[in-house]
């Protein structure tokens, strides 16, 4: 077998640094690519779109694509993709547009809804049909839940999903999980022993968070890596009919505390958390209540997640720490969104045979 | 002969699907490809640039464009475009870019003039000055009508108007045209019998909209394709001088309609609609008294063009119907475009050997 | 020897128009590619990050950049520059984004922060983090003076600066010098005959304009090609502390003129003019009471240098004269951009050895 390569100078400045090399080795090194190529022309809208074995290959593909110089070979030379950016957003648009040139692929950016011919009022629908003609796949960011369903009214291409509203983000859940993954790859063991499943804590709230929804969409599914999850939120109501019902469904056990945030924290292996919420239309801060210093009362090896930009609710002297999960979580966001492109525009087979070993 | 590829998947999602190989067969399969040589290096602002017999050219090639891979021979690689929009505009913009970037050019963006430098002032033939050394083309978007003459005091590269004001915005009309050369060949044929020519509708103001000003214009042109004109506006002088004198030197009928929308459209083979018009440097809606539906009285054959974007004056009951041409037209805009840059920028020569077959 | 190619066509339309070749032949047309190549992985934040024999290779290297092929080889393929301007400028993003488009690097685009995620309030030291992953090198703007060290908390890549509220605009400087170096090429001779060095007058207030303060900084550095610089402005102390102390240490003579521009005119070599400053965090024009215009006094053989964009203060009736440098300064800008951008990415050895001849 061909030896995976070293993994290059650590992306993020700070925290910890993650080897995806760990992760493939969990999965034998194979990559079961045939999952992969069932993703081409498919839109991705939630993370519910996606089964857990699917999950499971979509992140070792990123980490191939972490280890390894696969950009060099152009997978997505000729290909065309529309980050529309409906609602403004510096850091997602520009992961996936990053993720999109480093394999050669074309981006036609529409980085503010607000200041283009949109104010003058075409139907999204009529934006879909547009972009059929325009390019070979959109990447969407809305303030409405609703825009899913209303650009889809013509919109023929595959549609990924950067965020509607208070409604799902699912490639940010891809890329949490991706991070969890490669800090502990036997979270992708499905008979992973009890007393190595995760207490996850939560400080957050999914209904008006959607990074955090879909976090905790994709925590429930997967009963066999998370023993608990202790939820903290501000919102007397911080789980919405669906969400309860998700609950309800899975084996996965949920408490929302009503306790300080430092009794909770000795006893969470990783805690995902999140500030800025989107209440009415505008984005608030919620939740600053919480918040996490370096000298706040962690478990040994707890790690902390957070989906950025962060307000005083992560304070800076948490970065040099050993808790500081982020930051890697940050540096591994364009690979994870580089699968998910390559899958769904069907470039699987772009992929050179000479990295296809991992699969053999 | 090399066989023309059959048709891609169509690109519209609703409406007439159209087959450009019928206009490429009605030219006998060939083009002349020296009469697009002819363009490079030339700039484009109105549609009198262009006589009539390479506008044909254009729209063949643009054809052949549509039924081709000669994309992934990138023939406009290392040719810079700049797309400089003193006007937003999602959809032209994007066209324009969409076109350049699958032909491998690259795209310098203004997208919003008002944002940027150009705040502080300065003159467009100082900006004009600047782009000689930044791009090789210039595609440009203004809303006043003197803006060409202005950045033309020093750009000395090809100049391609997208819009000035109420002036003009030709490959507007030339991929109007060219929706109708798809849909009737014949069009093209300068001998055409009489009662094949057709009688067209406009709705719309085009002292004020420079999109239908311009298809106008290239109505007026062809006499052998266009027998009569039918204007519906609600301005009482929908014609400025020039418009005037073009229709006083053209053989083609024009008639203002003084009668109501129902009353002329069962006569008509194809209306022209717009609404948003340019009044006093912002933009209104004008002609909103004279709505399309689904159910309003076509003609059994007649079809509808519209440069989109569209308000309520062309209802969504129509996108389902063999009358909605506008998402078919709005589908060929990225290949006339293609067409329009590879001839201006003088990359004809790019085109490979192996489709040149239709020339010979 | 391999013979220079011919001049291309001149890129600015009017004024004086420059022959790289003269610059490279008064270096022996040598470049000292290791002195570049020891710039791999390094920031450019001010001028007196670079030695003035750096410089020198810099501009030879651009000079070589505009005489020859060299951007189709591609030798920025593959690599990711972020253009970051949280304060708005067609201008100078656009001459980086060319600069870095005709050499094959993909470009990650924020063309005005004020309208991205950063108005949720994330901190530059946040940003930076992001930017380690998303690419290879970044060019930022911004208003405030202390953005270069607030970003580079945490930012590991080369971080180029593109103009720090008051502070430097390094590679505007080296541009001017660029040009003034084509202009005359012994300027370049550390062994110049007094009689022969420059009167320069400069038309600004170096305090607060950037390009004014690092054009002065590189004057400064020279005392072998300046003799003396006449300072004009309308404020009352156009140098700050800093500014001060580089006269005192610089063996060039600078005078503060307090008499009109007209009576200094007559006996300055070139002339150095901006008018837009930044006062209390918005722009202002400031110095407007020194104008040029075609029919100003001049000495001969006297050339004007300016940043642009310009204002009243230079006026249209120059452009047409063999005193405006400004235009061919200008035309400069995006090869010496590309010197630096192609010496910072460590890409030297990119450069086909058919063009390494100079340096044998």
């Amino acid at each position: 077998m061909v030896k995976l390569p070293r993994p290059a100078r650590a992306l993020n400045s700070k925290g910890r640094v993650l080897d995806p090399r760990a992760l493939l080795a969990a999965g034998a090194n194979k990559i079961d690519f045939e999952r992969l190529e069932a993703l081409a022309g498919r839109s991705l809208l939630e993370v519910g779109d996606l089964d857990l074995a699917t999950i499971h290959e979509l992140c070792k593909f990123a980490a191939l694509l972490e280890l390894t110089e696969i950009a060099r070979h152009r997978p997505l030379a000729g290909k065309l993709i529309i980050t529309a950016f409906f609602e403004a957003s510096t850091r997602t648009r520009l992961s996936f547009e990053s993720a999109a040139a480093r394999l050669d692929a074309r981006v036609l950016s529409v980085p503010d809804g607000k200041v283009t011919g949109v104010a003058k009022g075409e139907s999204l629908a009529d934006i879909g049909e547009m972009f059929n003609s325009y390019g070979d796949l959109v990447v969407m960011r809305h303030p409405r839940v609703s825009a899913l369903d209303e650009i889809r009214t013509n919109l023929t291409r595959p549609l990924l999903n950067a965020g509607n509203g208070t409604g799902e983000h699912p490639t940010q859940a891809l890329l949490d999980w991706y991070c969890l993954f490669k800090w502990r790859p036997e979270l992708m063991d499905l008979g992973l022993a009890a007393d190595r499943r995760l207490h996850l804590g939560i400080i957050g709230t999914p209904a008006s968070m959607r990074a955090v929804r879909s976090f905790l969409l994709l925590a429930l599914a997967q009963p066999h890596a998370v023993a608990k999850i202790s939820l903290l939120s501000e919102s007397a109501r911080p789980l919405d009919d669906s969400l309860v019902a998700a609950v309800a469904a899975s084996e996965v056990e949920l408490e929302i505390s009503s306790s300080g945030l430092d009794e909770v924290l000795p006893s969470l292996d990783a805690i995902y958390m999140n500030s800025i919420a989107l209440l009415g239309g505008s984005y608030e801060e919620l939740d600053q209540r919480f918040s996490l210093r370096g000298d706040s009362p962690f478990a040994a090896k707890a790690v902390v997640l957070h989906p950025l930009a962060r307000k005083a609710e992560l304070d800076v002297s948490l970065d040099d720490t050993e808790h500081n999960l982020y930051f890697a979580q940050a540096a591994g966001a364009v690979f994870l969104r580089q699968a998910v492109l390559i899958s769904l525009l069907g470039a699987i087979d772009r992929v050179p045979a000479g990295v296809h070993y991992l699969a053999s």
